[in-house]
């Protein structure tokens, strides 16, 4: 039997909208999702879990209360739990994130544009 | 403050020993970790985990006992915890792996090429 891999680029493919996390696997309790991102996210904070974000094609910033990080694709970072973030790209991005199933991407933000986090693609 | 990404491939041009998983990053109790492999491995399982194989440079395989799976740069997949396999490359090729922290790269084989499971680089 050929099992099949999970194509990145093939998943990505796939949709158009942005800053919609969808899932392409879970590894235990956490899933992989890919994203697209393009502008400015609202600042938020996961309180229980560390995330990471991994570039997949194009550049992005995380901003921080402190500074900032600046990622291009093949580079990753991880924002530690309890970290206020507010995730920026200038042009479309699209990224791997990996956190716990059931993560919400705004977090503990009050309001923004909270996407469902049970989408498989 | 300006914070640094982890850049996979600057990760990848500091060692070039085979079969030996190097620590880049972690997310909670998991482990992000750069390997490059060539040749054979030794059929194992991990019985506690589910494991991500994500290929960031070249090709691989990775046999079941009743089948296989293709991956190349960009696709990934997961080996579910308790299934028997034997990753395979005919090139060198250069992967990601997740999976907790504390996990050896032969599972429960009771002989192979063990490596290390708690340097970083």
């Amino acid at each position: 039997m050929t099992y099949s891999p999970v194509d990145l680029s093939q998943k990505l493919a796939l949709f158009s909208e942005q800053w919609t996390p969808k899932i392409v696997a879970q590894m235990n309790d956490y899933h992989f999702k890919v994203v697209k991102i393009q502008g400015d996210f609202v600042w938020h904070t996961h309180p229980e879990t560390d995330e990471v974000f991994l570039v997949l094609d194009g550049a992005m910033r995380i901003d921080f209360r402190d500074g900032r990080v600046d990622l291009r694709a093949g580079q990753l970072y991880v924002v530690p739990r309890g970290v206020e973030h507010k995730p920026y790209a200038a042009r479309e991005c699209a990224l791997l994130l990996v956190e716990p199933a059931g993560t919400v991407n705004t977090g503990d933000a009050a309001s923004g544009p909270t996407a469902p986090n049970d989408v498989w693609i």
